[in-house]
């Protein structure tokens, strides 16, 4: 049985917080060129963020990066105002990238907080804001291995599962539970236009863990599934309300709405259901530049006739999702009120696990 | 009310049948480029179709001049068999082409039965090859006429209708004889991976028309559904099975289960139901190289550790289709034994109406 699942590339070098710059693995390339985008200033990683240098979870870990950055040069005093100003101007620049990222928020006040104390005795910034930084993302790693393991339970041995653009840690996690329980799963995962997260982010980090992965074109699987070829839908979901509904890339919807049609268990993935989202409609959905629909790395792909429409995340109602699985175990749409009396889950790195920075 | 309503480029000047050669529109290349592939001889009208130069009703077009060229041989005597020999051959090259197309076997049929009284009377047999191809075109096209007066009668002003891959002269058909009644409807067009019909033929057809086209990647419809942005969906079937199943491009099923939970008619387009396919079971699937879904335009769009899955069609069951329109008007999936007893629909050219050759 393995019990040493090894950690995708996209997951595990990210983000590095080096001596001299924080570097981002530029997603928009990845796997067909590995590169990291050098910041050696705050404003560097914010321009990374608005640029999409990174996105998911690695919103988190950049600005977590770029607060050490602010805290080195609040430390060397070369900075014009106070270190207190010096590390409030990070954070609002940092903040500023994506308003609505809760990555972004929950990072940098963690940090701001730690960063009290400090500033009030005059102590070192440095080692404060690094040990908050690390707290911050291996928290958030802690979480999806967690909500992995719960998820991973609904998974049997020969499960052929499909998955949705890029469930990062969530679904790398999921799966590496089931192949830490001896399970061997192969993955389907759709394409996902316009920007083929799933076809090159996920199928090549599913791949890396050492798990058969196909891809397909985003109007196939309910075919798969009519013809008993998918055994279960997982997708990480960028939102649950506490009515059940799940906010997600665009496709999901289609995806669940066919795993229903044919009896395939749909399981969303988050690590905790959003207390401050009652419902669907205390969501605002992003729609995007109609053009990205139209073109494909740089070339035009339709008709200079047509325009664009592109949505960028929909709404799965309750009735199609079989569970949520979370970090402090799997729900039942509909009961997610449970989720706050439920216990916390243990947080704590175990032996062998390493810490992200 | 606008009576003139423009055939697109594709329909009209998809196979052109000039004295020196067949000139067959490049659909892989359109609408990017515009480029005829110039045939000289059968030969080269069969590598053309085995190339897939052109596709959907393309071959039938295609191989009806192809027995023009072989005609042009047989009477100019310079072929080294007799002019039954040079037909014949001609013939069973063209049907080799693609064994399951119906639109070939019904071309070459045809023109090798008009042929039999030239070839026993040792009359010319140019004009009467060329007579018979252009019946042959002739009806097919008319057949979609009708069926898309049919088709247009569920539609109304103001609808905005979905559809998917390229539904050819069934789709643009629908849409004429909605714009010739003065029903102004506007079109979304799923982009159809891998191959991008959607995108590229449909929406730059129907634009040519006049009509207002979105394009949306294939897992966007759902969503749109599920906000209302939808009337309708509309798709050619490639077949449509005597119990009411519609075999036809990979994604259709998708769509029609989407559009049943979301109360969106779907009616599928066919000019008649296969009384050879009692069901779906006795259709066969084409699955082609899964390689073809993971490039576009020869550029790698997946992880290189990925393998693809391509099955090309998929199988929608009855209980998601509201209607099948056909030439002889519109039936319940669960009804279609009714078009034998129907009466068939008149194929003449009205007055106005051009040949296509």
């Amino acid at each position: 049985m393995p019990t040493d699942v090894p950690t995708p590339s996209l997951i595990r070098d990210s983000v590095l917080v080096d001596p001299d710059a924080v570097r981002i693995l530029d997603r928009r390339r990845f796997p067909f060129s590995r590169t990291w985008v050098t910041c050696r200033t705050v404003e560097e990683v914010a321009v990374a963020i608005e640029e999409m240098v990174t996105q998911s979870s690695g919103p988190l870990f950049a600005a977590a990066g770029g607060m050490v950055l602010a805290a080195r040069v609040a430390d060397g005093g070369a900075a014009g105002g106070s270190r207190e100003a010096v590390l409030a101007e990070a954070a609002r620049r940092l903040r500023a990238t994506r308003p609505t990222n809760n990555g972004i928020r929950e990072a940098v006040s963690a940090i701001l907080e730690a960063a009290a104390a400090p500033l009030e005795s005059g102590d070192a910034l440095v080692p404060v804001v690094e040990e908050a930084a690390r707290a911050v993302g291996d928290r958030y790693l802690q979480r999806s291995r967690r909500l992995g393991e719960h998820a991973a339970a609904l998974l049997s041995d020969g499960d052929t599962v499909l998955t949705h653009c890029w469930g990062e840690s969530y679904v790398t996690e999921t799966v590496a539970a089931c192949l830490r329980a001896g399970k061997r799963i192969s993955m389907i995962c759709t394409e996902t236009r316009p920007y083929l997260q799933g076809a090159r982010l996920t199928a090549e980090s599913l791949a890396e863990m050492g798990v058969e992965v196909s891809v397909v074109t985003d109007g196939m699987p309910a075919h798969l599934m009519s013809r008993g070829d998918i055994s279960a839908l997982i997708t990480a979901a960028d939102r649950v309300t506490m009515d059940g509904h799940v906010v997600n890339k665009i496709g999901t919807l289609q995806l669940a709405l066919a795993a229903h049609a044919f009896d395939v268990p749909y399981t969303a993935l988050v690590q905790a259901p959003d207390e401050h989202a009652p419902d669907a409609a205390s969501v605002p959905l992003e729609d995007r530049d109609g053009d990205e629909v139209l073109f494909l790395s740089g070339q035009r792909t339709a008709s200079e006739r047509a325009v664009g429409i592109y949505p960028a995340f929909d709404v799965t109602p309750p009735r199609f999702i079989s569970a949520i699985a979370t970090d402090r175990g799997r729900f039942a749409p509909r009961d997610l009120r449970s989720y706050a009396s439920a216990p916390a889950a243990d947080l704590t790195l175990k032996a062998g696990e390493r810490s992200w920075m």
